[in-house]
Protein backbone atom coordinates (compact mmCIF):
# COMPACT_ATOMS: atom_id res chain seq x y z
CA UNK A 1 0.00 0.00 0.00
CA UNK A 2 0.94 3.52 -0.77
CA UNK A 3 2.27 5.79 1.95
CA UNK A 4 -0.42 7.98 2.47
CA UNK A 5 0.88 10.36 5.69
CA UNK A 6 3.78 9.79 8.23
CA UNK A 7 3.57 9.38 12.35
CA UNK A 8 7.13 10.36 14.14
CA UNK A 9 8.06 10.42 17.45
CA UNK A 10 11.01 12.22 18.96
CA UNK A 11 11.63 10.91 22.63
CA UNK A 12 14.70 12.03 23.60
CA UNK A 13 18.04 10.89 21.41
CA UNK A 14 15.56 8.71 19.77
CA UNK A 15 13.37 9.31 16.57
CA UNK A 16 10.58 6.66 15.10
CA UNK A 17 8.67 7.06 12.52
CA UNK A 18 5.78 4.78 10.85
CA UNK A 19 4.49 5.01 7.34
CA UNK A 20 0.53 5.08 7.25
CA UNK A 21 -1.78 4.49 4.31
CA UNK A 22 -4.92 6.10 3.19
CA UNK A 23 -6.67 3.64 6.14
CA UNK A 24 -4.94 4.01 8.98
CA UNK A 25 -2.51 0.95 8.77
CA UNK A 26 1.16 1.41 8.84
CA UNK A 27 3.15 0.24 6.52
CA UNK A 28 6.39 0.39 7.81
CA UNK A 29 8.63 1.59 10.69
CA UNK A 30 11.85 2.74 11.01
CA UNK A 31 13.85 3.68 14.49
CA UNK A 32 17.14 5.51 14.91
CA UNK A 33 19.01 7.86 17.40
CA UNK A 34 20.56 11.19 16.54
CA UNK A 35 19.45 11.06 13.09
CA UNK A 36 18.19 13.30 10.52
CA UNK A 37 14.20 13.14 10.20
CA UNK A 38 14.40 13.83 6.33
CA UNK A 39 16.93 11.00 5.95
CA UNK A 40 14.53 8.99 7.84
CA UNK A 41 11.44 8.71 6.04
CA UNK A 42 12.95 9.46 2.63
CA UNK A 43 12.35 5.75 1.67
CA UNK A 44 8.67 6.60 2.06
CA UNK A 45 7.98 10.01 0.02
CA UNK A 46 6.59 9.68 -2.82
CA UNK A 47 6.77 12.73 -6.01
CA UNK A 48 4.58 15.05 -3.86
CA UNK A 49 4.27 16.85 -0.28
CA UNK A 50 4.62 14.27 2.34
CA UNK A 51 2.38 15.14 5.84
CA UNK A 52 4.38 14.28 8.70
CA UNK A 53 2.70 14.64 12.23
CA UNK A 54 5.38 15.31 14.90
CA UNK A 55 5.22 14.59 18.71
CA UNK A 56 7.53 15.05 21.43
CA UNK A 57 9.75 17.68 19.50
CA UNK A 58 10.91 19.90 22.41
CA UNK A 59 10.51 23.29 20.37
CA UNK A 60 6.78 22.60 20.28
CA UNK A 61 4.08 25.25 20.94
CA UNK A 62 2.00 24.72 24.05
CA UNK A 63 -1.74 24.45 24.85
CA UNK A 64 -2.34 25.11 28.87
CA UNK A 65 -4.96 22.75 30.56
CA UNK A 66 -7.57 22.54 30.55
CA UNK A 67 -7.96 21.74 27.02
CA UNK A 68 -8.24 19.09 24.56
CA UNK A 69 -5.03 17.26 23.50
CA UNK A 70 -4.86 18.54 19.85
CA UNK A 71 -6.10 22.13 20.00
CA UNK A 72 -3.94 23.44 17.43
CA UNK A 73 -2.26 21.01 15.19
CA UNK A 74 0.45 24.23 13.66
CA UNK A 75 2.64 24.11 10.56
CA UNK A 76 6.10 24.11 11.21
CA UNK A 77 8.71 25.79 8.99
CA UNK A 78 10.00 23.45 6.80
CA UNK A 79 12.38 23.44 3.82
CA UNK A 80 12.69 19.90 3.50
CA UNK A 81 9.59 19.80 1.01
CA UNK A 82 7.24 18.10 3.94
CA UNK A 83 4.42 19.23 5.30
CA UNK A 84 5.35 19.41 8.77
CA UNK A 85 2.69 19.45 11.81
CA UNK A 86 3.54 19.22 15.40
CA UNK A 87 1.73 18.03 18.03
CA UNK A 88 1.49 20.66 20.46
CA UNK A 89 2.76 20.34 24.23
CA UNK A 90 0.79 20.72 27.15
CA UNK A 91 1.76 22.72 30.05
CA UNK A 92 0.09 23.65 32.70
CA UNK A 93 1.46 26.79 35.07
CA UNK A 94 0.79 26.20 38.84
CA UNK A 95 2.58 23.71 39.55
CA UNK A 96 4.65 24.27 36.81
CA UNK A 97 4.60 21.32 34.59
CA UNK A 98 5.34 19.72 30.57
CA UNK A 99 4.48 17.25 28.33
CA UNK A 100 4.91 16.05 24.85
CA UNK A 101 5.25 12.73 23.51
CA UNK A 102 2.45 11.63 26.37
CA UNK A 103 0.00 13.98 24.32
CA UNK A 104 -0.61 11.88 21.86
CA UNK A 105 -0.80 8.50 23.69
CA UNK A 106 -3.87 11.03 25.64
CA UNK A 107 -5.90 11.87 23.11
CA UNK A 108 -5.16 8.17 21.42
CA UNK A 109 -6.68 7.28 24.76
CA UNK A 110 -9.22 9.71 24.76
CA UNK A 111 -10.88 8.49 21.04
CA UNK A 112 -10.76 4.95 21.65
CA UNK A 113 -12.56 5.48 24.97
CA UNK A 114 -14.79 8.94 24.32
CA UNK A 115 -16.83 8.11 27.60
CA UNK A 116 -13.93 7.73 29.95
CA UNK A 117 -14.30 10.28 33.09
CA UNK A 118 -10.92 9.48 35.46
CA UNK A 119 -7.36 9.55 36.12
CA UNK A 120 -4.41 8.13 33.08
CA UNK A 121 -1.11 6.67 35.04
CA UNK A 122 0.97 7.59 31.94
CA UNK A 123 4.15 5.64 32.56
CA UNK A 124 7.68 5.82 31.35
CA UNK A 125 10.82 7.04 32.64
CA UNK A 126 8.73 10.33 33.54
CA UNK A 127 5.88 9.31 35.04
CA UNK A 128 2.33 11.45 34.82
CA UNK A 129 -0.75 11.22 35.91
CA UNK A 130 -3.71 13.08 34.21
CA UNK A 131 -7.11 14.13 35.18
CA UNK A 132 -9.44 12.99 32.20
CA UNK A 133 -13.23 14.71 32.26
CA UNK A 134 -16.02 15.56 29.09
CA UNK A 135 -13.25 15.29 26.53
CA UNK A 136 -10.33 17.36 28.56
CA UNK A 137 -6.86 17.39 30.28
CA UNK A 138 -8.31 19.18 33.55
CA UNK A 139 -4.83 18.97 35.33
CA UNK A 140 -1.46 16.00 35.65
CA UNK A 141 1.42 16.04 37.53
CA UNK A 142 5.03 14.33 36.35
CA UNK A 143 7.11 12.45 38.36
CA UNK A 144 11.05 11.66 37.65
CA UNK A 145 10.40 8.24 39.14
CA UNK A 146 12.36 5.72 36.61
CA UNK A 147 14.91 9.16 36.03
CA UNK A 148 15.91 9.08 39.45
CA UNK A 149 16.11 5.43 39.52
CA UNK A 150 18.08 5.15 36.45
CA UNK A 151 20.55 7.99 36.94
CA UNK A 152 21.76 6.67 40.86
CA UNK A 153 22.30 3.61 39.41
CA UNK A 154 24.10 4.70 36.79
CA UNK A 155 25.94 7.50 38.66
CA UNK A 156 26.31 7.64 42.41
CA UNK A 157 27.14 5.23 44.96
CA UNK A 158 24.44 3.00 44.26
CA UNK A 159 26.00 1.99 41.12
CA UNK A 160 28.33 -0.35 43.31
CA UNK A 161 24.99 -2.02 44.95
CA UNK A 162 21.96 -1.97 42.80
CA UNK A 163 21.74 -3.51 39.80
CA UNK A 164 20.41 -3.08 36.46
CA UNK A 165 17.56 -4.77 36.66
CA UNK A 166 15.81 -6.88 39.20
CA UNK A 167 11.54 -7.84 39.66
CA UNK A 168 11.37 -9.61 43.01
CA UNK A 169 7.59 -9.64 44.15
CA UNK A 170 8.49 -9.39 47.91
CA UNK A 171 11.82 -7.10 47.60
CA UNK A 172 9.64 -4.89 45.42
CA UNK A 173 6.72 -4.91 48.19
CA UNK A 174 9.04 -3.98 51.14
CA UNK A 175 10.38 -1.02 49.45
CA UNK A 176 6.70 0.29 48.24
CA UNK A 177 5.23 -0.04 51.37
CA UNK A 178 8.41 1.95 53.55
CA UNK A 179 8.24 4.97 50.29
CA UNK A 180 4.24 4.79 50.51
CA UNK A 181 4.19 5.23 54.54
CA UNK A 182 6.39 7.97 54.65
CA UNK A 183 7.30 9.58 50.98
CA UNK A 184 9.24 12.47 53.02
CA UNK A 185 11.86 10.37 53.68
CA UNK A 186 13.19 8.95 50.25
CA UNK A 187 16.82 10.77 50.73
CA UNK A 188 17.60 9.00 53.62
CA UNK A 189 15.81 5.66 52.67
CA UNK A 190 18.00 5.41 49.31
CA UNK A 191 21.09 5.74 51.98
CA UNK A 192 19.54 3.28 54.04
CA UNK A 193 18.91 0.68 51.02
CA UNK A 194 22.67 1.09 49.99
CA UNK A 195 24.39 0.53 53.29
CA UNK A 196 21.86 -2.85 54.24
CA UNK A 197 22.69 -3.66 50.63
CA UNK A 198 26.33 -3.27 51.19
CA UNK A 199 26.25 -4.18 54.92
CA UNK A 200 24.17 -7.47 54.73
CA UNK A 201 25.29 -8.54 51.07
CA UNK A 202 21.25 -7.96 49.95
CA UNK A 203 22.06 -8.68 45.84
CA UNK A 204 21.99 -6.18 43.12
CA UNK A 205 18.78 -7.37 41.93
CA UNK A 206 16.65 -7.20 45.07
CA UNK A 207 18.18 -3.97 45.40
CA UNK A 208 17.35 -2.77 42.74
CA UNK A 209 13.63 -4.62 43.43
CA UNK A 210 13.48 -2.59 46.64
CA UNK A 211 15.14 0.53 45.12
CA UNK A 212 12.33 0.36 42.66
CA UNK A 213 9.26 -0.33 45.26
CA UNK A 214 10.47 2.61 47.39
CA UNK A 215 10.30 5.01 44.47
CA UNK A 216 7.73 4.38 43.29
CA UNK A 217 5.65 4.04 46.81
CA UNK A 218 6.78 7.27 47.19
CA UNK A 219 5.06 8.48 43.80
CA UNK A 220 2.15 6.60 44.72
CA UNK A 221 2.01 8.39 48.06
CA UNK A 222 1.92 11.61 46.56
CA UNK A 223 -0.06 11.31 43.31
CA UNK A 224 -2.78 9.68 45.63
CA UNK A 225 -5.10 13.11 45.18
CA UNK A 226 -5.47 12.26 41.75
CA UNK A 227 -6.09 7.96 42.12
CA UNK A 228 -8.26 8.37 44.96
CA UNK A 229 -11.60 7.56 44.62
CA UNK A 230 -11.11 7.29 40.57
CA UNK A 231 -11.18 5.31 37.76
CA UNK A 232 -7.58 4.67 36.41
CA UNK A 233 -6.60 3.80 33.38
CA UNK A 234 -2.72 2.55 33.31
CA UNK A 235 -0.88 3.39 29.90
CA UNK A 236 2.08 1.31 29.13
CA UNK A 237 3.85 -1.79 28.03
CA UNK A 238 6.59 -3.06 29.70
CA UNK A 239 6.60 -4.55 33.52
CA UNK A 240 6.28 -0.62 34.82
CA UNK A 241 2.29 -0.94 33.79
CA UNK A 242 2.31 -4.56 35.74
CA UNK A 243 3.36 -2.97 38.98
CA UNK A 244 1.40 0.80 38.65
CA UNK A 245 -1.89 -1.75 38.40
CA UNK A 246 -1.10 -4.13 40.59
CA UNK A 247 -0.48 -1.38 43.37
CA UNK A 248 -3.19 0.86 42.51
CA UNK A 249 -5.46 -2.68 42.47
CA UNK A 250 -3.82 -3.14 45.77
CA UNK A 251 -5.77 0.12 47.10
CA UNK A 252 -8.77 -0.51 45.82
CA UNK A 253 -8.94 1.72 42.88
CA UNK A 254 -10.71 0.24 39.58
CA UNK A 255 -8.16 0.07 37.11
CA UNK A 256 -7.70 -1.26 33.05
CA UNK A 257 -4.62 -0.94 30.91
CA UNK A 258 -3.91 0.43 27.64
CA UNK A 259 -1.10 -0.60 25.33
CA UNK A 260 1.44 2.30 24.83
CA UNK A 261 2.40 1.70 21.22
CA UNK A 262 -1.46 1.09 20.04
CA UNK A 263 -2.55 4.39 21.89
CA UNK A 264 0.30 6.33 19.86
CA UNK A 265 -1.03 4.87 16.74
CA UNK A 266 -4.45 5.73 17.44
CA UNK A 267 -3.63 9.56 18.84
CA UNK A 268 -2.34 9.98 15.59
CA UNK A 269 -4.78 8.40 13.43
CA UNK A 270 -7.07 11.11 15.69
CA UNK A 271 -4.73 13.87 14.60
CA UNK A 272 -4.81 12.82 11.28
CA UNK A 273 -8.53 12.73 10.92
CA UNK A 274 -8.50 16.16 12.60
CA UNK A 275 -6.30 17.92 9.90
CA UNK A 276 -8.85 16.25 7.45
CA UNK B 1 61.69 15.83 59.53
CA UNK B 2 61.67 11.87 59.01
CA UNK B 3 58.27 10.50 58.49
CA UNK B 4 56.71 8.71 61.73
CA UNK B 5 53.93 7.43 60.27
CA UNK B 6 51.35 7.81 57.22
CA UNK B 7 47.58 8.44 56.78
CA UNK B 8 45.50 7.54 53.59
CA UNK B 9 41.56 8.52 53.02
CA UNK B 10 40.15 6.34 50.38
CA UNK B 11 37.12 8.30 48.98
CA UNK B 12 35.46 6.15 46.23
CA UNK B 13 38.11 6.13 43.48
CA UNK B 14 40.52 8.50 45.09
CA UNK B 15 43.35 7.88 47.62
CA UNK B 16 45.00 10.58 49.85
CA UNK B 17 47.82 10.11 51.49
CA UNK B 18 49.95 12.29 54.02
CA UNK B 19 53.44 11.67 55.27
CA UNK B 20 53.37 12.38 59.02
CA UNK B 21 56.67 13.36 61.36
CA UNK B 22 56.78 12.28 65.03
CA UNK B 23 55.00 15.61 66.12
CA UNK B 24 52.35 15.11 64.02
CA UNK B 25 53.00 17.75 61.53
CA UNK B 26 52.37 16.82 57.79
CA UNK B 27 55.74 16.80 55.82
CA UNK B 28 53.88 15.70 52.57
CA UNK B 29 51.01 14.47 50.50
CA UNK B 30 50.18 12.75 47.73
CA UNK B 31 46.17 12.10 46.04
CA UNK B 32 45.99 9.51 43.14
CA UNK B 33 42.76 7.81 41.66
CA UNK B 34 42.67 4.13 41.03
CA UNK B 35 46.07 3.48 42.37
CA UNK B 36 48.10 0.85 44.16
CA UNK B 37 48.56 2.18 47.87
CA UNK B 38 51.94 0.45 48.42
CA UNK B 39 53.27 2.73 45.38
CA UNK B 40 51.57 6.01 46.27
CA UNK B 41 53.60 5.61 49.69
CA UNK B 42 56.79 3.77 48.46
CA UNK B 43 58.52 7.64 48.68
CA UNK B 44 57.64 8.13 52.51
CA UNK B 45 58.86 4.21 53.44
CA UNK B 46 62.32 4.16 55.36
CA UNK B 47 63.63 0.71 56.11
CA UNK B 48 61.26 -0.38 58.69
CA UNK B 49 57.97 -1.76 58.53
CA UNK B 50 56.22 1.73 58.55
CA UNK B 51 52.15 2.52 60.25
CA UNK B 52 49.77 3.17 58.08
CA UNK B 53 46.16 4.56 58.78
CA UNK B 54 43.57 3.77 56.68
CA UNK B 55 40.08 5.29 56.51
CA UNK B 56 37.33 4.66 54.13
CA UNK B 57 38.31 1.35 52.93
CA UNK B 58 34.88 -0.33 51.64
CA UNK B 59 35.72 -3.89 53.26
CA UNK B 60 36.81 -2.69 56.73
CA UNK B 61 35.08 -4.06 59.99
CA UNK B 62 32.46 -2.16 61.56
CA UNK B 63 31.37 -0.96 64.96
CA UNK B 64 28.03 -0.47 65.91
CA UNK B 65 26.04 2.53 67.80
CA UNK B 66 26.50 3.63 70.18
CA UNK B 67 30.11 3.74 70.30
CA UNK B 68 32.90 5.37 70.35
CA UNK B 69 34.90 6.49 66.98
CA UNK B 70 37.65 4.10 67.29
CA UNK B 71 36.29 1.13 69.28
CA UNK B 72 39.16 -0.58 67.97
CA UNK B 73 42.14 -0.18 65.42
CA UNK B 74 42.47 -3.41 63.66
CA UNK B 75 45.41 -4.85 61.96
CA UNK B 76 45.02 -5.68 58.10
CA UNK B 77 46.19 -8.32 56.27
CA UNK B 78 49.46 -7.01 54.25
CA UNK B 79 51.97 -8.57 52.44
CA UNK B 80 53.58 -5.19 51.29
CA UNK B 81 55.74 -5.05 54.76
CA UNK B 82 53.57 -2.44 56.16
CA UNK B 83 51.83 -2.40 60.10
CA UNK B 84 48.21 -1.52 58.03
CA UNK B 85 45.37 -0.80 60.57
CA UNK B 86 42.19 -0.02 60.02
CA UNK B 87 39.56 2.69 60.60
CA UNK B 88 36.79 0.92 61.60
CA UNK B 89 33.45 1.59 59.74
CA UNK B 90 30.28 2.73 62.34
CA UNK B 91 27.05 1.05 61.34
CA UNK B 92 23.64 1.23 62.37
CA UNK B 93 20.62 -1.86 62.26
CA UNK B 94 17.71 0.25 62.60
CA UNK B 95 17.59 2.50 60.58
CA UNK B 96 20.29 0.73 58.35
CA UNK B 97 23.15 3.19 58.15
CA UNK B 98 26.78 3.11 57.63
CA UNK B 99 29.79 5.55 57.32
CA UNK B 100 33.49 5.59 56.82
CA UNK B 101 35.84 8.31 55.95
CA UNK B 102 33.29 10.49 58.19
CA UNK B 103 34.41 8.52 60.94
CA UNK B 104 38.14 10.37 61.66
CA UNK B 105 36.95 13.17 60.77
CA UNK B 106 34.09 12.85 63.55
CA UNK B 107 36.80 11.72 65.90
CA UNK B 108 39.16 14.86 65.05
CA UNK B 109 36.30 17.28 66.21
CA UNK B 110 35.35 15.30 69.17
CA UNK B 111 39.42 15.11 70.28
CA UNK B 112 39.27 19.05 69.45
CA UNK B 113 36.13 19.62 71.24
CA UNK B 114 35.71 17.15 74.18
CA UNK B 115 33.35 19.14 75.99
CA UNK B 116 30.93 19.20 72.87
CA UNK B 117 27.29 17.87 72.80
CA UNK B 118 25.00 18.00 70.06
CA UNK B 119 24.63 17.20 66.68
CA UNK B 120 27.41 17.44 63.90
CA UNK B 121 26.68 17.80 59.70
CA UNK B 122 29.04 15.98 57.91
CA UNK B 123 28.51 17.58 54.67
CA UNK B 124 29.89 15.96 50.90
CA UNK B 125 28.31 14.15 48.06
CA UNK B 126 26.19 12.01 51.30
CA UNK B 127 25.85 14.64 54.02
CA UNK B 128 25.29 13.00 58.07
CA UNK B 129 23.77 13.87 60.79
CA UNK B 130 25.44 12.54 63.95
CA UNK B 131 24.28 12.72 67.42
CA UNK B 132 27.23 12.99 69.60
CA UNK B 133 27.09 12.89 73.54
CA UNK B 134 29.43 12.20 76.35
CA UNK B 135 32.11 11.25 74.12
CA UNK B 136 30.45 8.81 71.65
CA UNK B 137 28.52 8.44 68.56
CA UNK B 138 24.88 8.18 69.57
CA UNK B 139 23.03 7.25 66.34
CA UNK B 140 23.14 8.71 63.03
CA UNK B 141 21.25 9.64 59.92
CA UNK B 142 22.57 9.72 55.87
CA UNK B 143 20.79 11.83 53.10
CA UNK B 144 22.05 10.88 49.56
CA UNK B 145 21.52 14.84 48.82
CA UNK B 146 24.51 15.90 47.05
CA UNK B 147 24.43 12.28 44.87
CA UNK B 148 20.93 13.01 44.04
CA UNK B 149 21.40 16.17 42.59
CA UNK B 150 25.06 15.38 41.11
CA UNK B 151 23.62 11.97 39.33
CA UNK B 152 20.53 13.54 37.82
CA UNK B 153 22.24 16.28 36.40
CA UNK B 154 24.28 14.13 34.71
CA UNK B 155 22.29 11.46 33.74
CA UNK B 156 18.37 12.05 33.68
CA UNK B 157 16.32 14.72 31.39
CA UNK B 158 17.34 17.49 33.77
CA UNK B 159 20.54 17.52 31.86
CA UNK B 160 19.05 20.08 29.49
CA UNK B 161 18.11 22.62 31.48
CA UNK B 162 20.40 22.00 35.00
CA UNK B 163 23.73 23.43 34.89
CA UNK B 164 26.54 22.44 36.69
CA UNK B 165 27.20 24.79 38.51
CA UNK B 166 25.21 28.05 40.25
CA UNK B 167 24.74 29.34 43.76
CA UNK B 168 22.20 32.52 43.33
CA UNK B 169 21.14 33.18 46.62
CA UNK B 170 17.53 33.96 46.17
CA UNK B 171 16.83 30.58 43.34
CA UNK B 172 18.69 28.84 45.81
CA UNK B 173 16.07 29.76 48.43
CA UNK B 174 12.71 29.80 46.66
CA UNK B 175 14.05 25.96 46.39
CA UNK B 176 15.11 25.88 49.71
CA UNK B 177 11.63 26.74 50.86
CA UNK B 178 9.82 24.35 48.33
CA UNK B 179 11.10 21.34 49.98
CA UNK B 180 11.38 22.27 53.58
CA UNK B 181 7.88 23.04 53.09
CA UNK B 182 6.81 19.63 51.38
CA UNK B 183 9.44 17.22 51.44
CA UNK B 184 7.58 14.25 50.67
CA UNK B 185 6.73 16.44 46.95
CA UNK B 186 10.85 16.14 45.30
CA UNK B 187 10.16 13.72 42.65
CA UNK B 188 7.18 15.86 41.37
CA UNK B 189 9.06 19.23 42.10
CA UNK B 190 12.06 18.21 40.67
CA UNK B 191 10.24 17.63 37.27
CA UNK B 192 8.06 20.51 37.88
CA UNK B 193 11.52 22.61 37.67
CA UNK B 194 12.67 21.35 34.77
CA UNK B 195 9.34 22.11 33.09
CA UNK B 196 9.50 25.71 34.59
CA UNK B 197 13.09 25.90 33.32
CA UNK B 198 12.37 24.21 30.04
CA UNK B 199 8.98 26.91 29.59
CA UNK B 200 10.57 29.93 30.92
CA UNK B 201 13.75 29.66 29.83
CA UNK B 202 15.25 29.53 33.41
CA UNK B 203 19.10 29.71 32.89
CA UNK B 204 20.94 26.27 33.52
CA UNK B 205 22.97 28.53 36.97
CA UNK B 206 20.07 29.28 38.54
CA UNK B 207 18.17 26.06 38.05
CA UNK B 208 20.98 24.42 39.59
CA UNK B 209 20.79 27.04 42.76
CA UNK B 210 16.90 26.23 43.12
CA UNK B 211 17.43 22.43 42.58
CA UNK B 212 20.15 22.23 45.09
CA UNK B 213 17.85 24.71 47.54
CA UNK B 214 15.13 22.21 46.97
CA UNK B 215 16.87 18.88 47.57
CA UNK B 216 18.66 20.65 50.19
CA UNK B 217 15.54 22.14 51.94
CA UNK B 218 14.17 18.34 51.95
CA UNK B 219 17.39 16.95 54.41
CA UNK B 220 16.52 19.64 56.34
CA UNK B 221 12.72 19.08 57.10
CA UNK B 222 13.54 15.45 57.42
CA UNK B 223 16.50 15.60 59.29
CA UNK B 224 15.46 18.21 61.59
CA UNK B 225 14.36 15.72 64.59
CA UNK B 226 18.28 15.83 64.26
CA UNK B 227 19.21 19.65 64.50
CA UNK B 228 15.78 21.14 66.26
CA UNK B 229 16.95 22.32 69.99
CA UNK B 230 20.47 21.40 69.01
CA UNK B 231 24.11 22.80 69.21
CA UNK B 232 25.26 22.10 65.44
CA UNK B 233 29.03 21.35 64.67
CA UNK B 234 29.05 22.07 60.28
CA UNK B 235 32.06 20.24 59.43
CA UNK B 236 32.87 20.42 55.41
CA UNK B 237 34.64 23.24 53.01
CA UNK B 238 33.02 24.28 50.31
CA UNK B 239 30.56 25.83 49.40
CA UNK B 240 28.00 23.44 51.18
CA UNK B 241 29.52 24.06 54.25
CA UNK B 242 28.16 27.68 54.00
CA UNK B 243 24.71 26.76 52.61
CA UNK B 244 24.03 24.27 55.74
CA UNK B 245 25.25 26.65 58.37
CA UNK B 246 22.99 29.79 56.94
CA UNK B 247 19.89 27.20 56.77
CA UNK B 248 20.79 26.09 60.68
CA UNK B 249 21.06 29.64 61.69
CA UNK B 250 17.72 30.81 59.70
CA UNK B 251 16.29 27.95 61.76
CA UNK B 252 17.55 29.48 65.11
CA UNK B 253 20.59 26.85 65.91
CA UNK B 254 23.74 27.77 67.57
CA UNK B 255 25.97 26.95 64.75
CA UNK B 256 29.79 26.35 64.40
CA UNK B 257 31.81 25.32 61.76
CA UNK B 258 35.01 23.38 61.22
CA UNK B 259 36.96 22.85 58.71
CA UNK B 260 37.27 19.05 56.55
CA UNK B 261 40.46 18.89 56.34
CA UNK B 262 41.82 20.02 60.01
CA UNK B 263 39.19 17.69 61.12
CA UNK B 264 40.10 14.70 59.05
CA UNK B 265 44.43 15.24 60.55
CA UNK B 266 43.05 15.52 63.95
CA UNK B 267 41.06 12.40 63.66
CA UNK B 268 44.20 10.88 62.21
CA UNK B 269 46.91 11.81 64.93
CA UNK B 270 43.69 10.74 67.82
CA UNK B 271 43.73 7.40 66.21
CA UNK B 272 48.03 7.43 66.17
CA UNK B 273 47.73 8.20 69.76
CA UNK B 274 45.46 5.51 70.93
CA UNK B 275 48.01 2.98 69.11
CA UNK B 276 50.93 4.80 71.32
Amino acid sequence: MKTDWIAVEIDRDEVRAWAVDRDGAVNDHARARDTDLAQLIAPWRGAGRPLVLVSGETGSPASFVPCKPFATLPNAQSDAGIDLRLVPAIAQNAPADVMRGDVVRIAGFMTTNPQFDGVLCMTGPVSRWVHVSAGEIVSFQSFVTGELIDSLVAASVLRHTVGSSGADDVAFQTGFEDGFERPERLLTRIYSLHAEAEREGLAPGLARARLRGLVMGTELAVAKPYWLGQQIAVIGQDDNTKRYTEVLRAQGCPVITADRDTMTMAGFRAARAQIG
